[in-house]
């Protein structure tokens, strides 16, 4: 429970990331001038695209460097985001999508959020496990906030796969796919396919497959240090998903292993309990 | 109950089908040979591409008559077979593969088994109901004996789908996809996605979504004389799968009709609890 | 699908039934005044302990005859109601109770339906399936509406269980109790250990393990026509319960059998599909 | 993962416990004699019921202090033995029962294992949590195990329940019951209740419900260092089950409170992913 920490601002300057819609491109704008309103030393950092659209000059996601960055969207933008960022900065989601699960503020509560940030110089900030996968060793592949997902390339015909968990074979199972996802994942994709609600605070990584032809198979809450690895026994081509954004096409033989990745930071204003609670009865 | 019913002979003539490998085809042989044996007043009609193998004169399985039909191979077999028959027969299954829900004897059986059918020219045949799948009214797609499956083109993106049940919508679902499986089917993939085991005396649909973002998404068993049908809410492409053998890409403005088909007819020398005990057990 | 049909009234009497809340006996009291109303040549029939609480003259429930009965209150009243009936009359379900899944109308809406019914003398029945339960091939148990329930009588202590269907054994399974449950049932109690939902046309029964330490084991949809038997092979005593309302403790060495048992009727003024969309709303 | 550890030994002492059945007491009278055949030095305590067997001088297993347990039974012994120790000493558990999920040896490789011990005087041992049930704050109630189970007192009738994590109310639910589990209970009850499989290194509890009647209910991992406690909301009394073995009536009004207890610790030879593979298939 030691996951949330109080960060000082010491950079002078707010990211804002944006999903591109004309409204949020508007909210983007009104925020803009909002942090300028309140503090005319922070720089503020657009995202190109964006900066576009409000004739100001724009900064490449991956060079953005700030306290924190707002992303103004929905869940997808905050992954997309995340997948882009080089450092890795405190996210503070504005939630202009269907579903939030990983943005915190509604727009109309954002800029009284910002207000109070900005005031004391600092916010509280929640540090959030994601996950390392890597192909045969190598890859530039993103960290998975939400899940990485082994599923099968062609839709309706099952995988063979065998799952290590520190280099002993635990199980093996005829399945769609595969979910590894992390506690703030397992309200996403894991939860689909019949996985348990996981505590954020808690350090794991949850192991749910996908249609399992096994009457046995049960989800898998595993220690988040453990080396988790995939081997596919048929020759089926695979398809490795991150975060429902990141696509690779992986050839049967390759081994596919997954760690603990490097944390992400959200900016958090309400507690895990209430986040929950609100969050869940979206998807009743 | 009254699913099973006593079928006399009256047509001299028994189709042989196979899969290929050249052990199937060795004991398409010699099940030739055996039912010559007994019956020289007997037809064996046998598939073409197994002719070839057995130097004999071939048959398109589409124009096969004959009191019934032993199919050598594993499930896939008997899906594949079903499809391409043109007259519905009975179908003995002679298990060769790794599973084997709807082969009704092993091949070390097979022989007592044919020999007491052609001695009494009768034998129990079970009548099992298939589902009709039309899109927009009209194609030609075969009947499902298992299941028919509709499912993202795109792996691991979510569809968005209603379901109508004699034109009643009865649930909106974002899912990777929905089956609509027969009682014979229910222990296929309908059971991977989590449906009940259901007695194929029962003359029931089952509905089954494929990892539902929905809380309260659940198992529907419908009549089987309900008209159910599936819109899709979203602009993604859709993948009808009937069986795991047929493949139909479709846009996503079409509406899916399924309605009960035509039954096919299995031979059966076993009864429905000893053959799902059984086959259960392969799937632990 | 052939289960509604068209009921003309004969018998010139209507029975109530209500749950005895003051408020459920003003209900009684106005709905019996609309009918006098209506037609002065019926006879109203009331429960005795409602009668009293009106100041008329009271009839057994056991001993109403009546082309339909009333029942006001909830799930529960109309369970009583069927448990003490001796005639299987036509209930129509007035919902003043928390859940109402066995219930077809709201109190507002009871008056229209009733003047129309007594208007058209005639109205909409639907058969319902019900279970038999014997022990030891006798007893005064009452059908099972929703489910029979066989549970271990000390809570957190599993009993162990052999399941047969028509005389052959299915399964065996450890688990804090077994839940047998008719279509209509498939809502309650069977819903809640994982059941599927399954359409009232379906001539079906359910059987689901209560938290099964079995990691295959799965609910069945069996035919309604089987003989589903139950033996404990521990020597717990076992509790059974039907309906929620009915016990009686079972020593281990008794069997249970399970069957079809005779139908009850619904008055039923809205389709399945919208009945089942807008109950299950209530258990999200 | 950090919770194994080097023990070594230094009180010369070791106890052994057993279920009291004649095979039982014969292995612990063959251990004992083994144990004294290796090193003579060594102090063997044992169990008042075993040694009365055994004529030897026994001991209350209250008093026992030793640098570690013979455990002879099944899991059941192994719970009821912690309930019983006032010193937290660490467990050997040898399966002469049905299930073994707490045992770490059979029979046979016992007499190996001990030998090895004694020889280089030290062993593995495993930290495994366990939680601390308190009602309205105070209770002498043994730490659970595997879990506490909060459930009906009247088989077949629910609970209505509120679950608070950290004082805010996360959950309101209908069902038979609740279970809060260990991770290494997540194989016991929680398992059969639907919960997942919880590593033993993650630091976690987990909350499942007992056929809940609400279909967004789903099993959750919380940190094992929340304070998780339930309310019931209905006048119906409640069971309280610990590790299946203690049991206390809790009238309606009582608040239970459930935290991180005093952790027990294991002797092990084996490692965790070896553990849950073989022990799985036992409940298969």
């Amino acid at each position: 429970m030691g996951k949330r920490f109080d960060l000082r601002f010491s950079k002078h300057s707010i990211g804002i990331v944006c999903r591109g819609s004309s409204d949020d491109v508007l909210l983007a704008k009104r925020l803009h001038e909002h942090i300028k309103s309140l503090r005319d030393d922070i720089t503020v950092l657009v995202d190109e695209r964006t900066a576009r659209k409000l004739h100001v000059e724009g900064c490449d996601i991956g060079d953005i460097d700030a306290d924190f960055i707002i992303c103004i969207g929905g869940d997808g933008t905050i992954l997309r985001t995340l997948h882009l960022m080089r450092k890795t900065l405190p996210v503070l989601g504005v939630n202009t999508g269907d579903l939030g699960f990983l943005t915190e503020v509604q727009p109309e509560n954002a800029f009284d959020v910002i207000a109070e940030m900005l005031k004391m110089s600092r916010c509280t900030v929640e540090r959030e496990e994601r996950l390392s996968v890597r192909i045969d060793g190598n890859d530039h592949i993103p960290y998975a906030m939400n899940e990485a997902v082994i599923i099968t390339a062609k839709p309706g015909k099952m995988l063979h796969l065998a799952i290590f968990m520190d280099d002993e074979e635990i199980e093996r199972i005829r399945a769609d796919g595969l979910i590894l996802a992390t506690p703030i994942g397992s309200t996403a994709y894991a939860m689909s396919a019949g996985g348990p609600i996981v505590d954020t605070s808690v350090e794991a990584m949850i192991i749910v497959p996908i249609a399992p032809f096994k009457l046995a198979a049960r989800p898998i809450v595993a220690d988040i240090d453990r080396n988790i690895s995939i081997k596919t026994l048929s020759e089926k081509e695979v398809e490795l998903v991150i975060d429902g954004q990141f696509y690779r096409r992986i050839s049967s033989d390759k081994r596919i292993l997954i760690t603990r990745g490097e944390p992400a930071y959200f900016v958090r204003v309400q507690e895990y309990q209430m986040r929950i609670k609100e969050k869940l009865l979206q998807v009743c």
